[in-house]
């Protein structure tokens, strides 16, 4: 492609798929994405723009010519076109949707108007609807004629004269269906839908526990207005997961990739949760200042404390992992609260013993006193059993607060544990070596 | 139920769909489980089964009679039923595997073969393969012969005399062609699949990348042996995105639900992990006796070590956060460790600096020595930056060694941090404070 050869660059990129083509496309310079996307025919550059990274998508329609871009966005299917609108700035979006075709500007339209993150903003208004009194042979007639659709479609849906959904018929039922049989005898009655304000981790829910390849989007009166496809949901099952993981590694979470972020924003999106943090540390370091007096007596008690933070640390955050992906996946909810704290406590005191047997015997090891090490041990006990309690114990609490439990607990835990932890473990000093 | 109205129960369970009737029955006390299952109608049964946990269908296999329990794992998808077989004692498996009809001990045998973790172990073999030289009229009346399978079906696949894959061809496809062509002439020619032996995450990949709803599967011959469907994709996509964040939160994931465990089996889960970091907590207790005799002299400092510790802790974990979820679903690869380590080290000396300045007013604020707290503040912004290089460095080298990051990354970094943290800030208050 550096060296001009335009039909060999083409003649490369032809046989493959969007996906890939769009990947290589992503990976040249940005000066060059604009001259490879050129290359392709039209209808391979609709279906290849799709594929492309949001911000790559951006930064084509501002190289590419207005009349090309319009081209493209008027053919995209309206769920990804609005994907794209919603990346765009405002100004580009309201120009671009006055030039689109009167059927594609209502429909996407349509789409902008529903909240982000609901079944209205990721569905597709690209499916086959057809009336239940139609018979078979009708049908077929009807798919000829509406088939040059880009989305895919597996199911055909059977609305009653109102547009309400009374049923589904796949492809399959239609093969085997003899010609002249109504749709409403041969669809299946019990359709599973969601609503247009259903939140996409529900409808994401949903096509997983029933296994469906795409589900149907009802308005408030039942009219068929969408339908939110498997390969929209895989999509949000990721991204919701990659939320989860970097929430309880106290990243905020954005649309787009981490990766291509400048380092300004990667740490503004890091830098809130550490000072969150730093301030948790307040009571810690106040706690020790306090008990200065114990740590100049034994300045040996002062290298164990980085041993019992991280430990406390660990064991809670070993049980708040549990519990945040059980709530966020709904594996257990709020009523079983009490049974899975009492059972992360007493792992907690099971791990505590074992920790602490271990810990005693060490550190006396290191420094030859008894007392000290049974101060250790001891406090790591508590310490340990403490993680597991408020480990366990917070997620469910700021989940009934209606708090995102994934991103409060992690500074949380870690104050109960470290103030506490040191508090014990020194007051314990102060007792065991009788200060 | 318990008041022994049968009708009535089994009334209340008909119209509802099976993963729901499965969640009725998983809900029952254990003794319940089987006398509600029995209600269910043949067919109903079998498809209820197959959305049931894995544990549930163990306890009902022992109480169900050995007919009954024959039945329905006789009518399971093979994929399904090689998933239980998995959880089964051996001695079951080839008791129930020798009383299988001929054709689905056949096919479950060919999915038991494959390693685990494959597009063979997961693939069903339930698909409709039809010869490339049928006209679309003959496929239409094979569909209706074969159609009574209980996987649902999207694509026909079309192979050749030797049962090489040579096409697919959609349902859609089928309606629209005229009776008369071949299906060698309406089917697409460049068919995305995935070997026996491929990894499931790739499998999950793959359809992801290409939006699929089933994948074929072929072997070293490239003949057809199975289809691999997206509902089985997104559990594998949800099971390694909960295996992630247990790696990262330090709990060793298994199979089956965390939350049936008992106590002892989940402290056996993370009591490894939790020596590790004790053993790793040696080097920074170490470093501290070593340096005793600077904090005797200024006990202050000691009140000052969790917070150091607990801040770069959470810097390494957020780096190392982005770059294990970046590695795990391959938006960064080894290729660009350096360019991602270099961006991850200059936000560690953002936040370092933003950290420090904060840090050295909160230290003087509350210990009113100026020596005191730019110890602590350069201290701070040498460990953030020492975090984020261990943090976004340490994952690239475990995943070129080809060990888990996820699993490894964590008590590395904290040992790497806490170590090297105090050294630095302990021989820092030796410089600064002169003593």
């Amino acid at each position: 492609l550096q060296q001009g050869n335009f039909p060999g660059a083409k003649a490369l990129l032809v046989p493959v798929q969007p996906a890939d083509i769009a990947e290589a496309i992503e990976g040249l310079p940005k000066a060059m994405q604009a001259i490879a996307f050129r290359l392709l025919s039209k209808q391979e550059a609709i279906e290849v723009y799709e594929y492309l990274d949001p911000s790559v998508q951006q930064s084509l329609i501002t190289e590419l010519r207005d009349q090309e871009v319009l081209d493209i966005v008027d053919k995209m299917s309206p769920d990804d076109r609005v994907r794209l609108f919603d990346e765009l700035p405002a100004k580009v979006v309201r120009q671009l949707l006055q030039q689109l075709s009167p059927s594609e500007r209502e429909a996407t339209s349509l789409l902008l108007g529903y909240k982000v993150g609901t079944a209205g903003r990721i569905m597709t208004t690209e499916y086959l609807a057809v009336k239940e009194d139609l018979t078979v042979s009708q049908t077929i007639e009807r798919v000829r004629v509406l088939a040059n659709t880009s989305e895919i479609i597996y199911y055909l849906y059977v609305t009653d004269r109102e547009r309400r959904l009374t049923g589904i018929v796949s492809f399959r039922d239609l093969v085997i269906a003899s010609s002249e049989q109504r749709l409403s005898e041969i669809m299946t009655r019990d359709v599973i839908f969601v609503h247009t304000d259903t939140d996409q981790e529900e409808v994401a829910q949903i096509i997983q526990r029933y296994d469906l390849v795409a589900v149907p989007v009802v308005d408030t009166e039942n009219r068929l207005v969408g339908i939110v496809t498997v390969d929209d949901v895989l999509d949000i099952v990721e991204q919701e997961a990659t939320e989860d993981i970097y929430a309880l590694g106290g990243v905020e979470a954005g649309d787009d990739n981490y990766f291509q972020k400048n380092i300004f924003t990667a740490a503004r999106k890091r830098v809130v949760w550490l000072f969150v943090l730093l301030l948790a540390n307040t009571g810690t370091t106040a706690v020790i200042s306090a008990q200065e007096n114990v740590l100049e007596q034994v300045v040996a008690l002062a290298a164990f404390i980085p041993l019992l933070i991280d430990a406390g640390g660990n064991v809670g955050a070993q049980s708040s992992t549990v519990v945040i992906r059980g709530l966020n996946l709904k594996t257990v909810g709020i009523k079983k609260a009490l049974q899975v704290i009492t059972k992360e406590t007493l792992t907690g005191v099971l791990l505590g013993v074992m920790l602490g047997i271990a810990v005693i015997f060490w550190a006396y090891f290191l420094e030859g006193s008894l007392p000290i090490a049974l101060t250790v041990g001891i406090s790591l006990m508590a310490i340990a059993i403490l993680a597991a309690v408020s480990g366990s114990g917070l997620p469910f609490l700021f989940g009934a607060l209606g708090l995102d439990p994934a991103l409060m607990s992690a500074p949380f835990i870690t104050s109960v544990v470290d103030v506490l932890g040191v508090f014990i473990y020194l007051t314990l000093a102060r007792t065991i070596l009788q200060l």
